[in-house]
C-alpha cells in the first residue's frame, strides 16, 4: 500500500533459520505489531550469522526504510556476532556500557560471576541506547533507526512491546475478510472488477485447502482480505463484496463470525 | 559454511506474510528440503505482491546464487502478478502453454469452464518448463535457475518434492545436539575453545526457556548445535563437547535420545 506511513524492514539473523531446525516466528510476531502501530512492513530478510553479510543488509536496509528491527545474535557465545556487525556497518566502535555491565553483574550473582563471556553482553556500539530485558536482563539495543533485540521470542517479544510505543506511528490499516467455499478461480474475475471500483483498497485472495471432517474429501476455499486506512471505503466495498457473494449463490462465512 | 556446494534463496512473495496474517511454513519446509540435498541456503526473503520488488529482488538474487525458489502469486486473480513479473525480470513475454491449457480444460470441467482467470494459470514465461501440480492442477514453473511454485503450503510441497531430486547434489551436512540445563553464558568460554579446535566445524548456541511442569518456574537452558559435513572430525568433536559437559558437571540430554 502506497501512503506515508513509516516503513519497516525485519531481518531475522541466525543460521538455524537457514538449516529449517528453527522455525522463525518472530517477523510474524514483529509483523503484527507493526501493523498496529501503522508502520508499513516493506520486507523480511533471513540471514547467516556471516558478518559481511550483516553489515551489507543492515547497511541497504538502513537508508531504504525508516526502521530496521533485527532478531538473534547478541548473545555471551562466539557465533554472536550481530552486535559487532552492526557496530561495523555503522563504522563505530563498541565499548563496555556501564548501566548494562551493573545490570549483568546483580543478575550473574552466581560463583563464576561475570566471566568475560556475560561481560560481552554489556558491549554496545558508541552512541546506541540500550533496549530494557526483564527477563535475563542482556539488553537489546537502538543505534539510528536500527533496533537490535534478541532471537529467544519470549525476550524479542518484551524488547519489542517495550519500544513499540517509541515509534512513529502511521495510519492504521483496517481489514475484512470473507471465507468462501469455492476455488479461487470461480470468483476470480468479479473480485477483479471490485478491485478496479476500489482502487485504493488492497483485496487479496488466499485460496485454502481443508480435509472434511466427516469424509476426509478436499475442500477447496478461498480467503478475502480488503485491507485499508479508509473505514468508510472499506465498509462499502465489503457490503458490495458480500452482496456479490451472496449474488452467486456461493456458501461463505465472515471472518468477525469465526 | 563455506564450501563448494549449490547455493540457494528463497522468496517468499504476499502481502499475507507481511501484514502477519499468515505465518510463513514455506521457507522452513524449503529450508529442511534443501539441507537434505546439500543446498545451501543463504537467504529467505519477504516481499510484497508488487512488480518492481518481484523483479529486482528476482534479479538482484539469481545471479548470485545457484537456486532461487519463489512461493505465491501465481493464482486466478488479480493481486496474483509473480508470473509476468518473473518474465518481466528476464526480459521475456509470457505465453499460453498447450499443455497447461489442456490439464486446466480438463481439471475445470464445470458450468464456467475455463474462464479468463482460469486460463491465465496456462501463461508461462517463454522458454519455461512446467513443474508438476497434481492437486489443483495450475503448474509451477522453471526459468533458468529461478523455480517458481504456488503459494498454498501443500501444493508448494507436492511441487518441491517433484523437482528436488533435479537439483545438483551438495555435500550433506550433518548434525549433532545436545541440550544443557544452564544459560549459554555458563558453558560460552569452553564452547568458543572446542570452536577454534575445530574451525571447520559450525558450532551454534541457542538459549531456551522453558516453563517446568510441576511448578511453572522458568528453566534457561541451551541447545548446542555441530555441523559438519565431514562426520569423522563431526563424532570426535562431539564426543569432546559431551566430555567437557561432564566434566563440568552439566545435566544434559542428547538430541538422539530424545
Amino acid at each position: 500500500m502506497k501512503d506515508n506511513n513509516p516503513t519497516a524492514a525485519i531481518v531475522i539473523i541466525g543460521n538455524e533459520i537457514l538449516s529449517g531446525r528453527t522455525q522463525d516466528i518472530n517477523s510474524n510476531y514483529l509483523a503484527k505489531g507493526l501493523e498496529k502501530q501503522g508502520v508499513r512492513l516493506n520486507e523480511v530478510r533471513v540471514i547467516a550469522d556471516n558478518e559481511d553479510m550483516i553489515i551489507s543488509t543492515i547497511n541497504e536496509l538502513r537508508v531504504k526504510y525508516t526502521y530496521v528491527f533485527t532478531t538473534g545474535g547478541i548473545g555471551p557465545t562466539h557465533d554472536d556476532i550481530t552486535t559487532l556487525s552492526i557496530a561495523k556497518a555503522f563504522g563505530v566502535k563498541v565499548v563496555t556500557h556501564l548501566e548494562a555491565l551493573k545490570l549483568l553483574e546483580n543478575y550473574y550473582n552466581d560463583d563464576s560471576g561475570l566471566t568475560p563471556a556475560r561481560a560481552k553482553m554489556a558491549e554496545i556500539p558508541i552512541g546506541a541506547k540500550l533496549i530494557d530485558n526483564p527477563i535475563s536482563k542482556a539488553p537489546g539495543f537502538i543505534i539510528e533507526n536500527v533496533y537490535v533485540m534478541a532471537g529467544v521470542p519470549i525476550i524479542m517479544q518484551v524488547m519489542f512491546d517495550h519500544i513499540k510505543h517509541c515509534l512513529k506511528k502511521g495510519k492504521i490499516i483496517i481489514s475484512k475478510s470473507i471465507f468462501v467455499f469455492v476455488g479461487e478461480s470461480f470468483i476470480a474475475e468479479h473480485f477483479n472488477n471490485l478491485q478496479n471500483k476500489y482502487e485504493m483498497i488492497e483485496m487479496g485472495s488466499y485460496p485454502f485447502i481443508r480435509s472434511q471432517q466427516d469424509n476426509n474429501k478436499a475442500i477447496f476455499g478461498t480467503n478475502l482480505i480488503l485491507r485499508s486506512d479508509d473505514n468508510i471505503s472499506l465498509s462499502k466495498a465489503y457490503a458490495e463484496l458480500i452482496d456479490m457473494i451472496i449474488n452467486m449463490g456461493i456458501k461463505f462465512i465472515e471472518e468477525s463470525n469465526i
